[in-house]
């Protein structure tokens, strides 16, 4: 979930020199419209690790807009006058007027994910936590608020590094206590944790943002162009109607830097070494597949890619280590009538794998929040919705026993038209290629930001992704089938 | 939160036979619609005590219906090929497709209730799971369904005597088994559990209607009438938009009862006997708020009812008992500037007292689904949620140690006009008595409505409504106090 945020994303000084003053007029107006409306309060959360800048991010919106009209909250341990009256109470004292912006540094997540981490409550209660969180926000929203979740985030090593240099320097070294390196030894449960809470409040209406939090003039920039964005938005729309769903904020793409074009995919296999892999993990995984342990599990491998990225080859390599008895291969292409009477994802319920098998998505669920949001075959609050309903469905899956496989084959614009062409020229491949992969080649771009939505929203702890640089075939087929091995090897 | 299905509600033989035939025709006629439009499906789940008349509900709309277009579903144990499934997905192979309807029996709501009620999970799992059956059917509503949720209800007494009745007749001996006697014990417990379960799933979208089964001319012409109300509703509608709030399915009022017509207002107090109660009870409040566990509680005291009901004075006799310093009024009338630049909960959560404190409202967060509802002054959309979110609000108040007491004081129409003109007439009094009164007294019906579905939905077993019956003032104010005492030991 956190990979879009592990890219190295940075501005460069002069950039963001030359940015600065004109986002921040441009902020000035918007609050100052804001005030003079007094039609809906602005909520804005920066949660996420320790030394993840999130005071800093704080500081920078109070330096750059008026601070008479912005309340900053951090999160200290609750007064006497808290302590008596439940939890949320200190919460509701805090909430902006209609006109104003309020800065929760920590909010109402800082509890929940604390106490999980501690191990003082469990996944039940984190959950009954979670869910009272969602409808506070939910009441929110419906109440006209716009809130902004910003959640900033470091990887382990950038961490790391951030609390050693702070250490390695005389000035800073009081600031890296015990207590932080403490907490950076939990910051594979934490991240668990936090994983669990972003995806049960991550809703149409109020999704999670994630920032990357290496670079400080990234990080203030997503978040003050980020506000400036929503601020016109909705200053410039009438207030939405109780119950409608609104435009759910999503960050700007400010260095060009994406998940997908930060794969290496000149990686390559020689054909010698490739047919010696293919056959080891061919082997080890028709093992697994008879292992005793496998009879209660059901595996469901999710097949994704561009047009022409080699998701027919792969998934014949896998069916050919198998007994075809416990495979089904399902090629998911236009509902039928039967289908599109029901809601969209039955159509892959009823195609659910019993124990002991193997269900390949040639395509898949993914197809809502991929062609159908590019095409506008469904709507934005359709769209928007269905990344909370597809984890919904693969954690049933999972905690029936399910192992979940997701594979995104990625390829180069060239190679696909190298690709393309290919087929045209070649009798037997003919039938492979149709005006449709042209027209889908056209929207590339639209694609990206679709498919780095998905990867964002729906690469999870219990179904992540896996990324497959499928440039050269036979380095993607064996990454392919060694995750596989791997995977299900965990879980046995 | 089962008061209004516990009133013995009837339909005699003659109205049934002379409805039913016209009933008929109409729902074939709807469902002839449905199944020629095709834009919706249909979901009816009956759920509710066994006994209480489930599947005879189910044979009925059959019977009454083309039993071919018709899925009617049970809940008996799953099959081995559900078994290695999650647990949703024998629910998702029998959704109904666009143009049909599904019966559940039971449905996605008997696995939660009755694993709570065996005691093998806890709350905070219950709550889990009931929220994933949330998310489910708002899923079902997005995707357009027309779901309906019946609560099939029986008081203690009721279902006593329909089993006694059962055993008594050799004929129908056979029918009660040690095991129905067994789940007899756990009434209470099974209730409770329920009455959660109502609570966190009755949304604005598909709140639960509730059902009292004693009568089953009643139960069945109450089911038929509703489906068919809301068949035409959604039928005669173009789709509503993704997102949008539908208009949300309430029960008809077959036989004029209802929960504040049932109440005895002929109860009455000789001022001697009241004078001594008074007293008493005075007393006894007085020494509660000072016993030493009082210090690790609130009171949060509710006083609702029409004007002229008797609350200022129902009022004065509590805070005549008590230390000033620890108690206080918050007479609650049109909101401030700064409360209206908020969310509507937020003058009640600031007005929320510490331990120790008793806080009394005159007037509530309950004006938003009386007044407010009535008058229009917010939209359908907003008051429906707002039952859930003062339900939620309660609930808060509860987990932090408060006591919540909510006081409906009941009198007679004709006895509000008496104590009208008695104000109009008496100098000192004259003051209490404005246009608005008479205004109000005008709707008299619509605000008749809006009370029996405020007590309906926020009746709960954590701040159960006491109705009051004020017409003798006397008797009012005692049951108040011994109301007031009583749940306090409860809780000390």
């Amino acid at each position: 979930m956190f990979e879009s945020a592990e890219l190295g994303h940075c501005v460069e000084k002069s950039a963001y020199d030359q940015e600065v003053p004109a986002l921040r007029e441009a902020l000035l107006n918007a609050q100052f419209d804001l005030e003079t409306a007094r039609k809906f309060p602005v909520i804005i959360l920066i949660a996420g690790l320790d030394g993840a800048g999130k005071s800093l991010t704080a500081n920078t919106l109070n330096e750059w807009m008026d601070p008479r009209y912005i309340q900053t909250h951090g999160t200290s341990d609750p007064s006497d006058e808290e302590l008596e009256r439940p939890h949320m109470w200190r919460f509701w004292r805090q909430l902006p007027p209609k006109g104003r912006i309020a800065i929760f540094d920590g909010s109402w997540y800082a509890w929940p994910i604390f106490e999980r981490a501690a191990g003082r409550i469990k996944n039940a209660k984190l959950d009954q936590a979670l869910e009272e969180v969602r409808r506070f926000e939910q009441m929110l929203i419906d109440e006209g608020a716009l809130i902004l979740k910003f959640w900033m985030h470091l990887s382990k090593d950038a961490q790391k590094k951030r609390l050693k240099k702070l250490e390695s320097d005389p000035l800073t070294r009081w600031r890296v206590t015990e207590r932080d390196w403490k907490h950076f030894e939990q910051y594979d449960s934490f991240q668990e944790i936090s994983e669990r809470a972003l995806r049960r409040t991550s809703t149409a209406e109020a999704p999670w943002i994630q920032v990357e939090a290496v670079d400080p003039r990234y990080q203030k920039l997503i978040v003050g162009k980020t506000l400036l964005e929503q601020l016109r938005l909705r200053l410039g729309n009438p207030a939405p109607k109780a119950g409608s769903v609104q435009v759910a904020p999503a960050a700007p793409n400010l260095d060009g830097r994406n998940i997908l074009r930060s794969l290496n995919l000149e990686q390559k296999l020689d054909k010698q070494v490739y047919e010696r892999e293919l056959e080891k993990y061919q082997g080890q995984f028709n093992l697994l597949t008879r292992h005793k342990a496998f009879r209660d599990h059901n595996v469901v491998l999710v097949f994704e890619g561009v047009d022409a990225a080699g998701k027919g080859g792969a998934i014949r390599r896998i069916t050919q280590a198998i007994d075809a008895r416990i495979c089904h291969i399902n090629p998911v292409a236009a509902p039928t009538e039967e289908e599109r009477a029901q809601p969209y994802l039955w159509r892959f319920w009823r195609n659910l794998p019993r124990r002991g098998r193997v269900a390949i998505f040639d395509r898949s669920w993914y197809g809502r929040v991929l062609v159908e949001r590019v095409e506008g075959f469904c709507s934005e609050a359709d769209w928007m919705r269905a990344y909370g309903e597809i984890n919904d469905f693969e954690e049933q899956i999972v905690n029936s026993g399910g192992i979940v496989l997701k594979f995104w084959l990625s390829i180069s614009q060239a190679e696909q038209l190298r690709r393309f062409e290919e087929r045209q020229h070649s009798p037997f491949k003919r039938f492979k290629i149709t005006e449709d992969d042209w027209r889908n080649r056209e929207k590339w771009g639209l694609y990206e930001t679709a498919i780095c939505a998905m990867l964002d929203r729906t690469s999870t702890e219990i179904a992540p992704w896996t990324l497959v640089e499928s440039e050269d075939k036979y380095f993607g087929r064996i990454k392919i089938l060694r995750t596989l091995c791997q995977r299900i090897e965990e879980r046995l």
